[in-house]
């Protein structure tokens, strides 16, 4: 089972808009083994929006649209979408009570004509109820095709595909299984490891499929695969991980979790042997707190963390002493495990993590290169540190300097 | 004069990650003239390469591919588009002398065959050379249209179209200049905007452009033009803004940087009237300071962030009292207030921000419903708090949080 996800709206062709909605509909739909063959971003454009749905019929069983219902002039979706099937627009009842549902709990303004005109859909159409904005989403078939229309917005987006789409697509089709699976690797390059694994590789089974996702320092070695028996799959993929660990056994840093990445491993874990963590940030900025926090959870084991930007703020807050600062600048090895030490007193945790540099693009309160990051892990037994140079790119060297801290501490808590 | 990217690789399609290179390649293209017509996300599979080149070139004149280059088995983008070219591969001395270069200064390990021949490139290829990665880019020509092969790895694309893509587009043709400007506008919905608005809309020249993008509390109300004559078109716009600020007086937060989004603006604010800005957070766990600290200059007025995650921490650090924690609970307007004065104090800043709430999707320490988030500003006159309820997505409630944060400082340091 194939599908294409067509994105309309002008704001991701000027790049004003990141388009994350893809990336969230290709792993929802892959968890029910449809394959995504194609992701197109297009122009708010009748003519382009025409082309495109005609383009991917041919491609593809299902077409998923998002983005161009909202209620304002340049959103044309709908209509479009009523042109090529040939059908008129009709007021759904369903769709008008649950926008005057909404309008009545969460806004105070008056409910105006456009908002009541997001109740017409094509009549061939079935609505997909929205709960969350004013917007439905739309299920229509045309032979054996499937096409859906879902706002762009992306949390109504998600709960659409969340509570209507799929479950409604398993109903349809009888999926087959996918399964992807992948180890994270540290420390080899990409090159090298395909060198080291090069006998493994091609001995893989022709329905296993082996892809290198290099990334900032970290490397994810990714296996996939399909079919109807999910159990035989898993096994068989399982047995090709158990074959390939050894060989990069002082590299493997553990898999990388089926909904998560690194700091999930991590979290687990800690939840796990009920420990505890801090974090204290100049460099990343709040940047390794924020991978944390972003996941539900996150309370088990994270006690908190500290942005000690400034200078004086890591003297005054953080009990950085002066000393050890016009010793060996505010960019040092002293200083990282000074505030590692500090912030896992400080916030009483187990274990903590600290980050400081210079991420560019001058240099800040200390003399150190652009791209020097030292990264300070305190433990109950101690506290080290390395440094690195992740060269002179400001967002390269926060997004290395939060991997290669998330690396240092994974492997620490696997150790003990 | 149009483009289309096409960004190659499986990891996009399976949602493993999320493509950035296509909005920074856009951005950077429109900012010489050159328009985005679609982005076409495709497999690392030959034919599908083949006809997504094909299909490009009867749309566009520049086809700009991302992905696919690295020395391991799954990337064939190279070899795909020599066929495409009828061409064959060809080794190439400035590159292979490249990746020497770097190969010398930050690998330790020996260079392989598959990195030397990272050197093959199309013999009609022109090669842009990669100073941060191995894979060099190509530049093809085919009558007057323009295929650019780039690698994927995100800062080695970047420096690409920066130094060496850019560049040469803008010699090759003679692109028109486009405009685009948003104005920030917070607390109005997207109908009532558009009604508001509704005449200024409908009396807007045929080539000036209008969108509304609402994303999680705010709206970005975007004006776009293109055109020869810069001096006019500028004129032209800005006398478009004029008009219609007065009409929205209430809910304007100013104009988007033309780069940045709502915390430059803030940014360079603060940074002119020379104020200073701390940051708590509890349920925003980081992002807030993050948001600040991604961008350069932050540390001219971020003296720093606690994430005070624990309950705990909020009594032991922040010196939040224990009365008001039993009083109100942690998520409260008191706590709230009282994190934000206090983060002004201990960090010794003029501005501060604070959050608590619950971000879900279970309680915490707190019987305040999911979602619901207090939001504290403290200046140097005082200090105050406002309650929303950001529904019961984790992403979301931290997102909306995030904004809603930035919007009442947006406004706070505007007023003064």
């Amino acid at each position: 089972m194939l599908a294409e996800i067509i994105t309309i709206g002008d704001e991701l062709l000027i790049g004003q808009v990141v388009d994350t909605n893809s990336a969230f509909i290709a792993k929802q739909l892959n968890k029910i083994g449809v394959s995504i063959y194609q992701i197109t971003s297009i122009q708010d454009d009748k003519a382009h929006i025409l082309k495109a749905l005609s383009d991917a019929e041919k491609r593809v069983d299902i077409i998923i649209c998002t983005g161009g219902l909202g209620p304002t002039k340049d959103d044309i979706t709908k209509k479009t979408i009523a042109q090529y099937f040939n059908d008129i627009l009709v007021k759904d009842e369903s769709v008008l009570q649950n926008i005057e549902t909404i309008w009545k709990q969460h806004v105070r303004t008056e409910l105006l004509q456009v908002n009541k005109d997001q109740a017409l859909i094509p009549s061939k159409s079935k609505p997909l109820m929205n709960k969350l904005g004013t917007a439905p989403g739309m299920w229509l078939e045309k032979g054996d095709k499937v096409f859906i229309s879902l706002p762009g917005v992306p949390y109504e987006m998600e709960a659409l595909i969340e509570y209507q789409v799929i479950p409604q697509l398993k109903d349809k089709y009888n999926c087959p299984f996918i399964l992807h699976k992948t180890l994270l690797v540290y420390g080899i390059g990409e090159s090298a490891l395909a060198a080291r694994i090069e006998s493994w590789e091609d001995a893989l089974p022709k329905h296993i499929k082996l892809a290198y996702l290099p990334n900032l320092g970290k490397m994810r070695l990714r296996l996939s695969t399909k079919g109807f028996d999910e159990a035989k799959l898993r096994q068989e993929v399982q047995d090709q991980i158990d074959k390939v660990i050894p060989l990069i056994k002082e590299e493997y840093a553990g898999l990388e979790d089926e909904d998560g990445s690194v700091e999930v491993v991590i979290a687990k874990q800690l939840t796990k042997v009920a420990r505890t963590l801090a974090i204290a940030e100049s460099c990343t900025g709040g940047a390794v707190a924020e991978r944390f926090t972003s996941h539900s959870g996150a309370s088990a084991f994270f006690k908190g963390g500290i942005v000690t930007y400034a200078t004086e703020s890591k003297t005054n807050i953080l009990k950085v002493t002066k000393a050890d600062i016009e010793a060996h600048s505010v960019v040092s090895a002293q200083v990282a495990e000074a505030m590692a030490k500090n912030a896992q007193q400080l916030f009483q945790s187990d274990y903590a993590i600290a980050t400081t540099g210079n991420a560019g693009p001058t240099k800040g309160d200390s003399d150190a290169e652009v791209g020097t990051v030292f990264i300070a892990i305190a433990t109950k037994t101690g506290v080290y540190s390395e440094v690195f140079n992740f060269g002179n790119s400001r967002i390269k060297v926060i997004n290395k300097a939060v991997n290669k801290a998330l690396e240092m501490l994974l492997k620490e808590i696997f150790k003990n």
